[in-house]
């Protein structure tokens, strides 16, 4: 029995991972929840499964008589087995280098935390020997993919859907409300990941995250448009040969394998792939021109330093006030760009540097979008 | 340096493995080198590779002093690590079952050992603790993405180029030449298994090879025509994740992770796959009325027993005759079909009883193809 924490229950990777391990009653039992800004779901959740820790930004009104600790302490303590890390932004970074400390498993769906601290969050796991498991589809594809190989990948390549705008025009990308932003053609994600999949800034945190995890440089990662989502990511060997993983777009099927690695769970709920209805899979390069965040974060992760933390606080503004229509879609891209041209950078960055790093950007990026500069 | 036995290296695959081998020389030594009906080429490579043993059909006119040996004694000699199975038909059974039992390393491309004897083989790998690395890519697909997985697939999908006559009516593939058959779209193959490839034998030949090669119920292996030959095949786990093998088609590949296995070694001659340029994959159910043979070779592969054998024996037949021009490209179904029908099948064959069905079956394809009966 593996007693679990989720780290952001309440986000749609939480509620997922919860739906998964109630089907897996034998295997798992939740020790501990935390969520942010959804008390009402979150007292719901706890009602049902009956953790003994929780972490919450208020006492919730439920019957039931949990512990409350902050989050760092839920996810080092001595009775957790495993922590998922499903929060967004940078609010996962110091719980879960306090559980790397502490010798926890982790499954990993956060993917800023490795975007902005890599460096440290990767010494540090393998310091203390903890095999990151992420949960990110195109990341478990790789994992799985690595599955049982001696030799370190020559080539991984990334699948990305493209988003609900792949083919608009610069022009018509300047009119997209947030309301249609938010509509994903194949995955069921959080509001936040869902505009970074529209503008591809999603896929290039992803690159970064990939390089990290699988010790493979930014050169050798490869990103192709695979508007199906059939085929979650490819890696290929210095032999020639490539190993893909599929399946219909389902999170639910990288959060299981997570939490069963290295076995697989038999499951019914997860929808089989028949490639004779799927009939074609298709790859095409993705349109760098019309969705230039694509190119902007990735220079940001091969500059390293601060940068991809600078990156990531000025993105997670410019959402914000995207989905707030205070900024246009196109000018999501201004508001990175701009705060990073600012950046004095900062290389090996300790955590605070990462922090102050983090602090300084959202200001800037804010300042930014206020002042206007953007609607030229 | 592992010693390297190659039955049949005048073949198709007996011939790439010496490319492979030729570019690996600190891993691989030629110890033994063995060939039938091509004397001069078999002479030709003894001058260059200089085995210490050799099996030919004659004595050959080469000034390198090799030793003779039957090919049962090569494929059990004391100075042999791993014996390369490149013989077609039942030619190379014997020698590997004397291979298993003296504990050799197989890498074994020859399918038709699997399909006639397969029980026999795989319990005796299996008391000697050998494992059967397969070289038909197909096969070595599935068998990567087994790599490092505790659990069975519940299912595997096997690819079919599906030939060079795939889109023909019945009237059309009456006419086809023996020379229009040889030649295969994608694949650089032997005469025998081009003219399978074309009428789909073959692929029901390696869905029972699967079968006894990864102990999966021949229900649960489906076939899907993926016209480009770029995933070779895939395989479906407990939990619903599918892997995939890809490359550019070159059986280089598979002979080469066959050799080097556990590892993969760095090469620059199997050319890379670019997912760019092949911009899409299709996939499409098998047309069985127009490609009666494979629904004929799936049913003899479950009813078991000696049926495989008679059905291989009856294929090689009708194909030679179809090669010399004797029969039209739709009676080779014919042939196979009715010699099936007349067989009496014994269940949990001897050795004995298979080389006996195998021999029955070749007089009565040979009968059943004189009598004519076929022109109706």
């Amino acid at each position: 029995m593996k007693r679990i924490a989720i780290l952001g229950s309440t986000g749609s990777i939480g509620q997922q991972t919860l739906e998964v391990i109630k089907k897996l009653p034998d295997k798992f039992k939740i020790l501990a929840l935390t969520g942010g800004n959804n008390s009402t779901l979150l007292a719901k959740q706890i009602e049902q499964f009956r953790p003994a820790l929780i972490s919450a930004n208020e006492v919730l009104d439920t019957y039931y008589p949990a512990k409350y600790l902050p989050m760092e302490d839920i996810a080092s303590h001595p009775d957790i087995d495993l922590v998922v890390v499903a929060t967004t932004g940078k609010a996962g970074l110091l719980p879960t280098l306090r559980a790397i400390r502490a010798g926890k498993q982790i499954a990993l769906a956060n993917k800023e935390i490795l975007v902005i601290a890599g460096e440290i969050i990767t010494r540090e796991a393998s310091q203390f020997k903890i095999e990151i498991r992420p949960i990110d589809s195109e990341h478990s594809a790789v994992w799985q993919c690595l599955n049982g190989e001696k030799s370190r990948p020559t080539r991984i390549i990334l699948t990305a859907s493209g988003g609900p705008f792949y083919n608009y025009s610069r022009q018509k990308l300047a009119e997209i409300t947030p309301e249609e932003a938010l509509k994903h053609p194949t995955w069921k994600m959080g509001r936040k990941v869902t505009i970074d999949s529209a503008t591809l800034v999603n896929k290039g945190l992803e690159a970064i995250e990939a390089h990290w995890l699988f010790s493979v440089p930014l050169d050798s990662i490869e990103i192709v448009i695979h508007r199906q989502s059939i085929i979650h990511s490819l890696v290929e060997f210095c032999d020639g040969s490539i190993k893909a993983q599929l399946s219909l777009p389902d999170m639910r099927l990288p959060i299981q394998y997570a939490l069963t690695y290295p076995e697989r769970s038999p499951n019914m709920y997860i929808p089989r792939l028949d490639l004779l209805q799927t009939k074609s899979l298709s790859f095409e390069p993705a349109r760098r021109q019309q969705f230039p965040c694509l190119a902007i974060v990735l220079e940001a992760g091969k500059r390293g330093g601060t940068y991809p933390a600078v990156l990531s606080a000025a993105d997670e503004i410019a959402v914000e006030l995207f989905l707030n229509g205070q900024i246009t879609f196109n000018n999501i891209a201004k508001v990175i760009y701009q705060t990073l041209n600012m950046h004095q950078v900062i290389y090996n960055p300790s955590l605070e540097d990462i922090l102050s790093a983090d602090a300084w950007a959202r200001e800037v990026a804010m300042d930014i979008a206020g002042k206007k500069v953007l609607q030229k």
